[in-house]
């Protein structure tokens, strides 16, 4: 019991670092970036409250459970993002191999019955297959629209963002797994990008 | 639609503020205090990772949404810490009523339907009765006790805790919803409190 509590606790302090890995995404009044961490939260609180907008078979509380796991491996690899001068790398066959090995070493913290079932639900976070899965994928990816929205622009104006990169990068995501969100937001993206 | 998604993003850019609540507690590197949001990210997953310190009849599904929510009213009440020199304020009648008014206020941003729920949800976590609560507390408790003993003292040093006040502030709450939990804890925190 004992090596098993010792194993539970050195992940949840190695996790602790997640807060001290910071996102290209400010907070919402822009004063700060965000942290990996309080992201992950936030993204959970969004599955709770948007749940209405899941489609049929969707379990909001495996959702939940992904979206507090889902960003661990940025301990070690630390967060790519989408729209951004190295943007190339985001979902690259380099970072997926790095984020594999720090799946490795985090979940392997763990007892191996914990670590194996976490890591089999990052896995099905990353490889977006099933509905929750792929529900999970579109909150991650319309949070930090809202961001932008709230704080003037954001990583949109910091790289020349355009309406069809939107389009790509965000809107197909958000869309397959929450069609109704994507068209409520894209009605408020039209003061940044009047194309959209 | 709108109005309802109108409302649903107001409440999530509102609970984004609960990432600029401090509480007492450092990082567990002690770099710097650590806020509500990422507070609660962790104590979901402390949730997630000790599932087998609950005790019978505990959904862990329910005791994640609970942490995920519990912290909110913070926004508006700011944190009152356990060992502080306000520490009397915490769980004060006072304090009581400007929580109650939070939860009206910040609940009340939702749809009727979802805003219902997610504040009986909290009220249950306060009231810490059913097994769901006394489980969160447990873990609410436990996880700044990790970080004091991380960064060498933190809240305890700075207001001279002892160890009676460890097992009435901390203790008999870890050990009510995790008896093997606070045995594991207690015998770490020796090292701090030779008489505990």
């Amino acid at each position: 019991m004992s090596d098993r509590l010792d194993a539970q606790f050195a992940f949840l302090m190695e996790a602790d670092k997640l807060k001290q890995v910071l996102r290209a995404t400010t907070l919402a009044d822009g004063s700060r970036p965000e942290n990996s961490g309080e992201h992950s939260w936030h993204l959970a609180l969004y599955a709770l409250v948007l749940a209405d907008q899941a489609g049929p078979g969707v379990s909001i509380d495996r959702v939940i459970r992904m979206l507090i796991l889902h960003d661990l491996v940025e301990i070690d690899v630390g967060d790519v993002p989408i729209h951004s001068a190295n943007g190339a790398a985001h979902g690259s066959d380099e970072t997926r191999a790095a984020e594999a090995a720090a799946a490795e070493r985090i979940f392997g913290l763990l007892p191996d019955d914990i670590g194996h079932d976490l890591r089999a639900l990052w896995e099905e976070f990353e490889a977006a297959e099933t509905p929750d899965a792929i529900f999970a994928k579109s909150l991650d990816r319309v949070q930090p629209v809202l961001h932008n929205l709230a704080s003037g622009g954001g990583s949109w104006t910091d790289y020349n963002v355009t309406a069809d990169q939107i389009e790509a990068r965000v809107g197909q995501k958000v869309a397959r797994g929450a069609p109704r969100l994507w068209d409520f937001v894209r009605t408020r993206l039209r003061a940044y990008f009047p194309d959209i």
